[in-house]
């Protein structure tokens, strides 16, 4: 067993150990659980990141509104304990179906839906302090990755660099990624596999010495672990390439300062100093993108709003001038639209071009 | 420019010389272009397959009603040349963008929607006879493969049995991939990325001397022409594992038979000698999966009729006794559902018996 995993266990048997002390001393016992709800949700602007506040609420075993969260909970410290134990992994679903027992001499079980096994592994993490994926559960599977990196994973020696069209297969969880040999200078994460794919093709990593890394839309939380690290470890600086669309926006503001729903984790997943590279209201017209803009709909002027809104956004003069240039233009332009410049515009002008010149939003 | 790239674009050209031809001898130059809606596709039992009928219908450059969809396949024929001579690939939306050009002194982009540009690669297809992955136009990317098997892409050497936790990333075209050894007996493709994971953590294939594929869902065309390689060439079972519900039935149907959107390529997609290996009716006793049924909501209950019903699984009666246990049954059951009886029933129990036994259908 990994030393990582007997220092979890430990962990988790203490919270065991304090809650049978309390039965036998005749107690009520209690779990105490921070709030995740959107009242105990920050944005702190100090750290830049999206975190959680220190409400907490205490969930009691006799307590008939409590106790069926109450042993979920408990049933999922039993179920990460033995997946720790066997040092082996389950997805969400999978865990789901672990947690599913029927309980002895009834026709109950432990939980019904996956949103209560859900639920009781996220009151595991605030619990413990440790992410999902410390305690051997996994999220989403996608995205790929190539570039001047080599890697350790499963004692598996592996060169991004010679992983042909399709990359190396990021996994759901990269926490036990090792890097052996990092010759990128920056790291590009775009949102799109087809970009990724134009990218690979005209070997722009080889050319600009870097590592690129797709999955489709929002980054996985593996991907996400994998940049922050990344980051952390080699201080490469992260370059985020998406449309220019809110929802585009959107995808780089998770990256950088956290989400409210994973709020609990920014210290993990947040990258403060990801960098926005484009698309950006300057490069359509320095582009001749004018003709290739896209009408938007009313759930994008919604959305417009709304992320103009938000707080970290708010103070950033640079954010709200390309959330009123979005505005007056009433559209929103694809990174694909560079393609009518030519095949491979995007990887021999406009990206080196916007990188040399450090054209990017902090 | 590789030979076949060659090829290709002499196809292309002798459609455009037909056409020069017409123009200059004062005719009104035509397209005969297959038709592609239900009326002409049908199921041929003789080679198991979905198939494109014979119906054409001609396209006249002199019609006002034919002229804007004859300009955007000869649009798309010019895409493709280039793409084909400087030897690089784009995506469907990429093409889009490529092909939408203002027809010089006037206002009219010769594409305005990508409903048009895709239509155009379509007819192409068609008339050429080429498939979008041979006309250098990629599909969606997704999925990933480990195990023994060492291909070639793009010059490098890729050992799948050194890809550690994530695999090798599978990407949208895999036309040029190459097979440099094979010790793998079977395929197994399998639609969901978490069962992937727990096979891979569990070296599945190491133990089982074969390959194993995921996507999300539906299998890409990347992978359909990957495994109908394998099975064609070197003679290779294709496995197939999903869920025990009317949707993993058609992921399996679409696989081993074809479909009826991509009814002309049936023969260069379907994989008709691929197995259903499960989640089988007799699986959810045997394994005593009984209290893992997930009630039917009325959109399963309507797709188990359509399947029900489709030609090629009406004459097979296993087919059929699998359609009417789950009728009975009123439920699906995910093979996620085999956790229950433990992290690795699945790997350890479950698919080594059924292999051993085939206990499969065809």
């Amino acid at each position: 067993m990994p030393k990582n995993n007997k220092e979890i266990i430990k962990k988790i048997e203490l919270l065991g150990k304090q809650i049978l002390k309390e039965i036998k001393s005749g107690e009520n016992p209690f779990l105490d659980i921070p709030i995740r709800s959107l009242s105990n949700v920050y944005y702190n602007p100090k750290t830049k990141m999206i975190e959680l506040g220190l409400s907490k609420s205490k969930r009691y075993f006799f307590n008939v509104a409590h106790i069926r969260k109450f042993v979920q909970t408990i049933e999922a410290a039993a179920t990460v304990t033995e997946l720790l134990k066997v040092d082996k992994h389950l997805s969400l679903r999978q865990v789901f179906y672990a947690m599913r027992r029927t309980i002895k001499g009834t026709n109950i079980d432990v939980v019904d839906e996956q949103t209560e096994s859900n639920q009781a592994i996220e009151d595991l993490e605030l619990l413990t302090g440790f992410a999902r994926e410390e305690l051997h559960i996994n999220a989403k599977k996608s995205g790929a990755a190539a570039g001047k990196i080599v890697i350790k994973d499963r004692g598996d020696i592996i060169d991004l660099s010679k992983m042909g069209s399709g990359g190396w297969a990021i996994p759901s969880n990269t926490e036990d990624v090792e890097f052996k040999k990092v010759d990128a200078k920056f790291v590009l994460y775009m949102e799109k596999d087809a970009m990724w794919e134009r990218l690979n093709e005209d070997k722009f990593w080889e050319k600009n010495n870097c590592v690129i890394i797709a999955s489709q839309g929002q980054a996985t939380r593996g991907i996400r672990r994998l940049l922050r690290r990344l980051s952390d470890e080699y201080k490469l600086p992260i370059l985020v390439l998406t449309d220019f669309d809110p929802w585009g926006f959107y995808i780089f503001s998770v990256l950088k300062y956290g989400s409210i729903a994973l709020a609990n984790f920014s210290n993990k997943l947040a990258i403060t100093n990801a960098k926005f590279l484009g698309m950006r209201a300057e490069d359509i017209k320095k582009y001749g993108l004018e003709r290739q803009i896209i009408k938007f709909k009313d759930v994008d002027k919604k959305r417009l709003e709304q992320i103009k809104n938000y707080e970290w956004f708010k103070e950033n003069k640079e954010w709200q001038k390309q959330f009123k240039r979005m505005k007056d233009m009433k559209g929103k332009v694809e990174l694909d639209a560079l393609v009518t410049r030519g095949i491979s515009f995007v990887s021999e002008k406009y990206l080196p071009e916007k990188i040399k010149n450090k054209d990017w939003i902090e």
